[in-house]
């Protein structure tokens, strides 16, 4: 089954939301069996959503629309669509009384312009939206399926999860698409394509390629086969070779982030952790916390950013700051061992650099950053020069640092 | 002008890769003038770019094309574009030899898959890339033009800044596109609608849309007028009316976040500020230092995840854990003056709260959150009830604390 997304916003286009939207959906619809052959974004104007509608539906068995749902005046989708597919819009009364009492329990009066959401087409199969006011819906022409559903992320989300993806589920048959892959970090996207070797060996069983990212390169392998057995035999078989000749660069299989791997190992072995992070300014602990469970493992963090701050909470020496200055290996060393001790943990973790853009010296420049990393045996500290970009270097510092925790973990040197 | 972006590569249909570059090509090409009129996302196969390229040449002035200009085997961009203009690669040793040294520089040996990166078309313009190995090319056709770049975000970037938009900006005369937003909190879309009154008056000076978001509602007119000094004056008579009407609730115009306008707000007043968070468990201080310069007025942060951190850093009574519990009004007063008096700051933010999933107690669901305000002269604390979604709650939270100080900061109540 073939899928084509037509994204319907402004805000898109001129780039002041980036489209997660389609992403999802991507995602979501390949773990089903569902190919999107196409990601079409286009503005709020009738003639565009009637040309994406006549090139999607003319292409792909199942097309998903976003956005333009909304109860303003710019928001057209709804009766464009309804129109296209040649129906009109009805009132519904219970619709309407559930938009007020929705209104109410947040403590406002429903306001008019709301109103317009209860009128839905005569054409359409509704599909419920319990998260918000802009209900989904599902039209059918020719054996097509054309689905609207808003552009707010956790709207569409509801009405894909409660009909559309178990919709498809019951449907569908025949070829399994399975998408794996393998996370590496500390080493570059054509060493490793070097590294595995004959290529054309591995993609007997399914297409590769490779993805670098800030944290590391993902290798994905895309195996199509008549069933989930077959499927997962032939992903059994590549990543056999996979991890002969890689393994020792992948940190996770899957989509896991490396901050979930770090969490199921302290886990698994009743350790804690604490961080003290200068340059990367609280961006450790906040992707360490978004790990569900992370306060079993993670007890605090510290971020001291002034060197008031280092003396005080995490016990550097003065001495160290003023003859090696705070960003330094020496301080780094002294922010780790200080969030241990004083916070009580196996592993106290700290990074502290210049971010940039300013901060600079001559022999300390942008991007200079110092990984430091305590246990009760050792404290070791690494050091990392990156690139101008301070969002960058808060992004790879952070990865840097938790790089060398799970080494630290798994016994890598 | 108009222009047609098409993204090439598996990775963004399958949902692995978000596309950030459109949103941010979207922007740039806005910003001198240009409007995108579509977005496409295509597989890296030969027969989808050709379909690609036919419609968008048909219909756009120029075609920005990104991905699959890598060095694998899977990247075929270049030589079915090259092919599709009717030119053939030809090989630069310039090229080979820049690579080469750009792989020392690293550490590592050229692998010899780098090498196909040196075989250019000669039915192109090269677009020189000094942070990436994939060079950028322009092919012209009738007038049309159509520019090629590597996928990676930093390599795209920098041959639009070097290459594109310095070309766009010596080529385009004539209409003038301007997108402002005003940005506001604590108002549903529906109600500020409404506030707005007459829309029709507004959009006399250019169209106005409505984006909702977790920080707030984004209000945003795109105004098209023959010169600047014309665009300007009517944004200025429709900033007017905005702000009559809705000005109470807009914390910062353009594109500016709320962690910036806090910035500049101490700044401007010699204060500063000191974080606790609990449920939060980094964002906030993460937020805050994503603006270059916020060491001037950001001192440091506790992230107290265990209640013994609480009480050895925070100052938190371990009666007042006990009596209200850690997720309690009391508990996230205590946080905030505890972390202001410890770091010796004017204002001290707190959050204490269960992001989820898990957590909860019959009193206590999932989504309740605590901030806490604390400055010389009094300490507050707010309740709020968010949602089931761990990430969600976490953000929610981070700009429900984030307003409390700009309404401190700014008086309003």
């Amino acid at each position: 089954m073939q899928a084509c997304i037509i994204s319907i916003g402004n805000e898109l286009l001129i780039g002041q939301t980036v489209n997660t939207n389609a992403a999802w959906m991507g995602q979501k619809l390949g773990e089903v069996g569902v190919t999107v052959q196409k990601v079409v974004t286009i503005p709020d104007q009738e003639e565009a959503i009637r040309a994406a509608l006549d090139d999607a539906l003319a292409h792909a068995d199942i097309t998903l629309m976003t956005g333009g749902l909304g109860p303003t005046h710019d928001d057209i989708t709804k009766k464009v669509v309804t129109d296209y597919f040649g129906g009109k819009l009805v009132f519904h009364p219970d619709i309407l009384e559930r938009l007020r009492r929705a209104f109410q329990k947040r403590g406002f009066e429903m306001p008019a312009v709301n109103e317009n959401q209860a009128w839905l087409p005569d054409n359409a199969e509704i599909l419920p939206n319990r998260v918000g006011s802009a209900q989904g819906m599902l039209f059918v022409k020719n054996g097509k399926k054309c689905v609207v559903m808003p552009g707010v992320p956790r709207e569409m989300k509801y009405i894909m999860e409660n009909s559309i993806l178990p919709m498809l589920k019951r449907e569908l048959t025949g070829q399994v698409i399975r998408h794996h892959t393998w996370r590496t970090a500390g080493i570059p996207e054509s060493m490793l394509f070097e590294m595995l070797g004959d290529v054309a060996k591995l993609e007997r069983f399914g297409k590769l390629a490779f993805l670098p990212k800030y944290c590391g390169v993902d290798v994905r392998i895309t195996i199509s086969a008549p069933d989930p057995d077959e499927a997962e035999k032939r992903l059994q078989q590549a990543e056999k070779i996979v991890f002969e000749k890689i393994g020792h660069y992948i940190y996770a299989t899957g989509d896991t982030p490396l901050e979930q791997v770090l969490g199921e190992l302290l886990t698994g072995r009743k350790q804690t952790l604490a961080v003290a992070e200068s340059c990367t300014g609280g961006m450790i602990c906040d992707r360490i916390t978004d790990i569900p469970g992370s306060s079993n493992y993670f007890m605090g963090g510290v971020i001291a950013y002034s060197n008031d701050e280092k003396i005080a909470r995490l016990r550097v020496s003065p001495e160290t700051l003023k003859q090696f200055g705070a960003v330094s290996e020496q301080t780094a060393r002294e922010m780790a061992a200080g969030v241990r001790e004083t916070t009580g943990t196996d592993f106290g973790l700290s990074t502290t650099g210049i971010a940039g853009p300013t901060g600079a010296t001559p022999e300390k420049p942008v991007g200079l950053v110092y990984v430091g990393l305590a246990t009760k045996e050792s404290v070791v500290a690494k050091k990392f020069v990156f690139g101008e970009d301070r969002l960058i270097n808060k992004e790879r510092a952070t990865y840097a640092a938790l790089q060398m925790l799970y080494k630290a973990l798994k016994g890598i040197q």
